[in-house]
């Protein structure tokens, strides 16, 4: 039912300033530093099983989760560029794992060695097939960038055992997981390994969620109020709304995508385009960021996006680029990019430090004094996590971000996003080969030149993405007119070597507004240029943000900043700060002073490199 | 210690248009529905002690303080006014209550017959000594209106026995409640027996505190995060800001006043002190609310002070008005007088509808679309809570207002609040009665007439609000020009019969800022006149409120209203409403158009009588 495919990381070359640093920070640092955390903290000695109860690094539940998203990540590196060393690390990892591998196939340390009486007795909150999910995926992965089947091998083993314990037959459980991942997981081995009982039994998970008599509360949920928040209030085709655990949700949406895009489900497509709705007009941050509370790590109700306690999970932003992806690849919709382009240079990347080793878990919108200080929101990027599922979710989404680049189908190639690089792909008309020159998402000016093509027409698409006024489109320096349809340009001809697309995209400073319905936000504005959101800190500016005012209608200068990433453009501007000299008073009266003052906002995404900083996205306007 | 003790219920007849109404709710409404609901539930006939395993209504471990704050309400309303049938009941009660006393004389339905043997074993969350302290207060309080002994006696065999348990001593328990209330009442039986004992008791409840080792920890609490909640996280004297779980925390303050009072313990009122600094600069509302989260109900961090989620409940506004009126009565300074008048006019009374059925638990300070739909602050006053701490308080709370309106020294007489009625007082001096007309808080003419007054010089008090910018007095039609201390004009002389005080207070209508540091208010003001500070409400505006920005600088206009209370006055003027026709998008670029418009704020106090609205405090500016 698809009409595209992601590329495939070996067929793309991602060589810009924006993305590729980010990339070579997770190669260099991430992966390294997080295996060595789990190293360290006893996640991959768990699979030992030789813990008892008195030693230290007691396993935790989550733990087989967290060293398979670091393998995956392993997996991704290894694809990219050829490094012994690292493989050796994975094969070794790989041994470990495969040999706490049970002979029903069961694979879990927790409840091989923890608990083993528990295994399956509590679905709701136990994470076991979530685990198992991240599992496959890895060895999907490692499969798939080496060749080795080893980890894969076992993984099939591990998921014909799960298919022997949960389905719709009699003598099965009817349950499904707490935590959605497996899945997505199960959708993966069916494509890599082409058995269909893997691609029935995601579908079975998908199937029984929500139904009644509820698993979960005959299982370990005390009330119907819990099931919302693991999305099993209701039968998921009859869901229309994006509710509860933000992550658990976005996952949920990517597998209902993935088995429609499989068995060609139209429920599951019109539930996934309802919920879509309601999240993305009512419940997303202008970062892309989801989930706006802390409470349940939850979407809450329509128009509820407070800023300072946002709490926009990092893997939230990865699972709404998933979800994203999906529906793009089903529908060929341009707004599903513009949110997935959205959610990625903001939210996500802002949930990593530049060099790679910090990691927020949550990204508020505003950061102010008192919470520097003290709060439940952190103001600077921590090292690790107790439960640490964004470091580790970052080391195997950031390597495959070249994927997202491009969508291709049968005989035709849409560029998504104009990041610099090479691309090559196998198309049925033949081989493509292509160059991608800009300086994206800095600038709107991108020259694609082909460098390979055989002969047949084929249709390129050229994304229109929502945030640029104008386009123009030149081949070979002849203008275009084509419409744009569902955001993109197509051209179908007959590509030829030396052929080259100019695309140049308006790209303004806009001042957004929000939905009047967000009162936080109103009399506010959120600064974007190209896909980046902007904000202040109060590095640049004076503190506390919520005294400065940003006049609308001016015309805003764009600076090279040099201290962050290179390349990096500021925004600068005329402003007002109000109550310069504020009062020590909480509640006064007369009208604050202003004095005239400038600007300066960086992008979000790279907020929190220069040291601690309140920041502001919606900062006052007149 | 103290310079004044409050006004005595029976000394003070208020009326006025504005809290007499109020009172008469609760002696016609409150009282007796809250007696019902007692009923229904079963918390009255718990007291019977022959609740077994699987009968209905299960006792709850709070159940006690619910029935103890009714009985205490209808003891006050017993004194104000002759009512037998009113007397009757509670006679009936008490004899029930005391019928459930045991032989050592300990007296809790629930660890009677649920848990029994959980006596004393969990004071961090079971509410034990909290419910013996509420029976305490009521006993106390019928004792005073009644001269009846009956409940009085046998609470001093509770706190006797009490006493035997708990203590420094070697053989005894070190422990003190969760929730503070029995140092409160334990002052209060000292006062109204002189036994000297029960004061000793409430000293060491409060001086082994936070003490170390942390007693909570070797109870239940199962982290240091958890002492912070209830204010054990240090000893009292080194606290230095408010914090915790907002209503325990004023209950704990309000008893170290008290202690600081009868004992002179400077080093309790030097901690009261600061508290109180943190607190009214930095943690409390414009409308006098505190405790910003949900979680906990507690205080979180300087300036943090959210509109949509705030917490504020009504019983931590109650605890509130009793910490300013005890640190007033030991100071003697005006400012504690302010934070309680607006406590009391403003997020105390919102708590309870007109009619005296409906209460709100959480006060918000703005309620948006969206929670009017869902969510996790109420947008309607709700009949009764499964915790129905607040019902209950303002039960108890209501009927005593008078007593806050005058303070008494040995030869001074304050006037804290001019709300019209009658008082009379016997001072050193011999005795006073007076009579105050006005038309408080909606008018600042008033005039104190006394209708006797033996000789001798005493001093009389007139407070002079901070929201005030001007005050006249004159004394017998001669103006005076006595400085203000402590924000109160004095006068000393021999005050005769017939003499007439005239004070005008200007009442202009305010706009207020709010310290930039709490940034959702930034670029907002809210209005306040006199004591009240006001709101809109979508019923008399159009909706999103976030859309009205109200121009500060311009000459608000006052207008009777009638679908309110009684005298209600309203402020209108003119104002802008943005982008009335509200695009559908969450984000949108291009400068919302504005429109002029009117709007309407009526006192916060009376939000949500007209039925469900969209309310805010805070509102725009230009």
């Amino acid at each position: 039912m698809r009409k595209y495919r992601n590329a495939e990381i070996q067929e793309v070359t991602v060589q810009d300033k924006f993305l590729s640093p980010r990339m070579a920070a997770n190669r260099q640092v991430t992966v390294p530093y997080s295996y060595k955390r789990c190293q360290e903290t006893g996640r991959i000695d768990a699979f030992k099983l030789d813990w008892k109860e008195g030693m230290p690094n007691r396993p935790h539940m989550y733990w087989d989760s967290d060293v398979a998203k670091v393998l995956e990540g392993m997996a991704y590196v290894a694809a990219g560029k050829s490094d012994p060393e690292l493989e050796k690390t994975a094969d070794a990892l790989i041994d470990l794992i495969v040999s706490a591998q049970q002979p029903d196939g069961y694979l879990n340390c927790y409840f091989t060695v923890v608990q083993p009486e528990q295994r399956w007795k509590n679905l709701t909150t136990n994470h076991e097939l979530y685990c198992a999910g991240h599992l496959i995926e890895a060895a999907v992965a490692y499969f798939q960038s080496t060749g080795k089947r080893k980890l894969l091998d076992a993984m099939c083993r591990y998921a014909d055992y799960i298919d022997s314990i949960f389905g719709p037959e009699e003598n099965k459980l009817k349950g499904y997981c707490g935590h959605e991942e497996i899945e997505l997981a199960l959708v993966r081995l069916y494509r890599v390994t082409g058995n269909q009982r893997y691609l029935n039994l995601a579908k079975n998970f998908v199937d029984q969620r929500g139904q009644e008599p509820n698993y979960f509360l005959e299982d370990q949920a005390d009330s119907r109020e819990w099931l919302i928040n693991l999305q099993a209030h209701k039968p998921v085709r009859e869901q229309d709304k994006a509710e509860g655990h933000a992550v658990r949700a976005v996952y949920l949406y990517s597998a209902m995508a993935d088995i429609a895009a499989e068995t060609g489900d139209g429920s599951l497509l019109d539930a996934c385009n309802k919920i879509w709705n309601n999240l993305t007009s009512k419940r997303m941050y202008v970062t892309g960021g989801i989930g706006s509370t802390k409470s349940g790590e939850s979407f809450t109700v329509d128009y509820d996006l407070p800023n300072d306690s946002a709490y926009a999970e990092t893997c939230a932003d990865i699972g709404l680029v998933m979800f994203a992806s999906r529906m793009f690849n089903l529908t060929g919709d341009g707004k599903f990019m513009d949110v997935l382009e959205r959610a990625l240079y903001n939210g996500l990347l802002a949930g990593i430090s530049l060099e790679g080793d910090k990691f927020f878990y949550a990204n508020p919108l505003e950061v102010t004094g008192h919470f520097i200080e003290a709060g439940h929101v952190k103001a600077v990027r921590q090292p690790w996590f107790g439960c640490s599922c964004c470091p580790t979710n970052l080391c195997r989404f950031l390597p495959v971000m070249g994927s997202y680049l491009y969508s291709v189908g049968a005989d035709e190639l849409m560029i998504n996003i104009y990041a610099a690089g090479k691309a090559e792909f196998n198309l049925v008309t033949g081989r493509v080969k292509m160059r991608v020159e800009s300086n994206y998402p800095w600038d709107g000016d991108i020259s694609i030149r082909f460098q390979e093509a055989a002969s047949g027409k084929f249709t390129m698409g050229l994304r229109v993405p929502v945030w640029s006024p104008e386009i123009t489109v030149k081949v070979n320096g002849q203008g275009l007119n084509n419409a744009i349809e569902n955001g993109y340009v197509k051209i179908n001809r007959e590509w030829r070597k030396g052929d080259e697309i100019e695309v140049k995209l308006a790209m303004p400073v806009t001042a957004l507004h929000c939905h009047p319905e967000v009162s936080c936000n109103s009399g506010r504005i959120a600064l974007q240029r190209g896909p980046l959101v902007y904000c202040l800190e109060s590095i640049d500016n004076k503190a506390p943000l919520g005294s400065i005012i940003i006049p609308e209608q001016q015309d805003f200068k764009l600076k090279a900043i040099d201290s962050l990433t290179p390349g990096t453009i500021a925004i600068t501007g005329r402003a007002f700060t109000e109550n310069p000299e504020a009062s020590a008073d909480l509640y006064f009266s007369g009208v604050p002073a202003k004095a005239e003052t400038t600007f300066t906002a960086i992008p979000y995404c790279l907020w929190q490199n220069r040291g601690p900083s309140e920041m502001a996205v919606w900062i006052r306007t007149v």
